[in-house]
């Protein structure tokens, strides 16, 4: 592992490090906040996954996220959001490739040798993570924004033991049903879409529900609702009386001003599921 | 006056709007943050003047100020650090010519036609700002980072009657000795350095001091300390007995996690001066 910088930010640092990551086959770089409680002890982990067009850096810069971390003394993580490197596929499509993994395991070409964000999100950072900082894994929860909104959801729900809370900035809630969605899921694991149902957070809901708490902010003012179909996911909550707290926020779009304007709110919110 | 963008942000609006200023004889884009309490009322204005290489955007995207000024109610402007465009002299080096206008009146060609941006912050856009929004121009407040940490202790030493309070980042705190700064004000001003001593906040505190309060915060471990040189200005602010505070921040930087990590200090201050 390289570090690639290191600032000071609320009593703690903001690291940003590059590793070689076995899942994605190439380099990987990801942010990381230590709160100032990391400097005596370990700390539990906050997972931020990004969306569309992001690297680890937009939430890590734009979010306000590491003000609400060190006050809760909680890690937080910003993965990448794909493979990256000239030796890794893209497509010129700004939803598709690079900036675009969508957090499943390609079975396609040319997407497959590279673009395995489920595992890299699951297995391979996790792994690296504990070994290289002061982090309670045994105390993690994850949230994300839009793409990211719906790779939290997904490995959530998917792994249940792994997250004590779940949440979500405006999130991808039922690809299989949009245009943000059934394009990356066909291109990357095949035009059966048998094989997609596994990557809607609609659908897990529908089959599974989660354990622990959720809470959903969605901007009643974002300019991208008809993709996101937040009342997929509403609806699935509602009908299976899941635990939850979803939010329609008056006035908010989909930037990370809005995002900002609720990071306190879901940063106390893991907070408290953490310190249980 | 044109609107570019508005997102809602912590109750309040983001906005990023384009204006032709006379002063620089070009148009200028700058961001405004209205506050909540904006809907209903007048609301006093916070000045937050941005260093070398910015624009607009960089601290109205990466300071974390718009938390604190929706819960204070303060407005914040974040004008650009220069004027801009085809027409508009630049130079190769990052610290000079367009994202490093230095905030003074250039006399000097190829920089005099555009480069007035003292003249932008003392007079253009207050005037702008006064007819298109809900602002209480009596009660202002200045603050910045870096060169605009400079800026912001230049105005309010000169202009005594305009701002409360004053407060800095990192400031750059004594130009007329510093490659930052006599590289440019010999380029903006001419070589005789008699024209540079009105734009040394050292050289000003010395002389004259302000009336209200100040606050500089700065970072023990910033990379830039030999060319900030804030022992000159913490001597002068010493030896006038100015009543202020002074803030050696240990392991701090001179980035923008920096200045987020102490916004809140500076807007709570200043919010405080603005209340009485």
């Amino acid at each position: 592992m390289l570090t690639k910088s290191e600032n000071r930010s609320f009593g703690g640092v903001q690291g940003v490090y590059t590793h070689r990551s076995e899942s994605c086959a190439c380099d990987m770089t990801f942010g990381l906040y230590l709160p100032p409680q990391a400097q005596t002890g370990k700390v539990p982990l906050l997972w931020y996954l990004s969306g569309l067009t992001c690297t680890h850096d937009n939430a890590m810069t734009k979010a306000g996220a590491q003000a609400w971390a060190a006050a809760a003394g909680v890690a937080v993580v910003f993965p990448d959001t794909s493979p990256r490197g000239p030796g890794v596929a893209d497509d010129e499509a700004y939803d598709l490739g690079q900036g675009a993994g969508f957090y499943v395991n390609a079975t396609q070409d040319p997407w497959a040798p590279h673009f395995r964000m489920w595992d890299y999100i699951a297995t391979d950072l996790p792994a690296l993570l504990a070994a290289e900082f002061p982090l309670d894994m045994d105390r993690q929860s994850i949230t994300g924004h839009s793409m990211g909104g719906h790779g939290a959801l997904t490995l959530a729900l998917t792994l249940p033991d792994r997250f004590r809370s779940v949440s979500a900035f405006a999130p991808i809630a039922n690809p299989t049903q949009s245009d943000w969605g059934r394009k990356q899921l066909g291109a990357y694991l095949g035009e059966d879409s048998a094989a997609w149902e596994a990557h809607d957070s609609t659908l897990l809901m529908t089959e599974r529900g989660f354990a622990g708490p959720l809470l959903v902010d969605q901007g009643a003012q974002d300019q991208f609702l008809d993709l996101l179909k937040p009342e997929a996911l509403a609806h699935a909550i509602a009908a299976r009386r899941q635990p939850a707290t979803f939010r329609m926020q008056a006035g908010y779009d989909h930037s990370y001003f809005f995002v900002a304007s609720f990071m306190r709110d879901h940063i106390d919110f893991h907070a408290e599921a953490l310190r249980a």
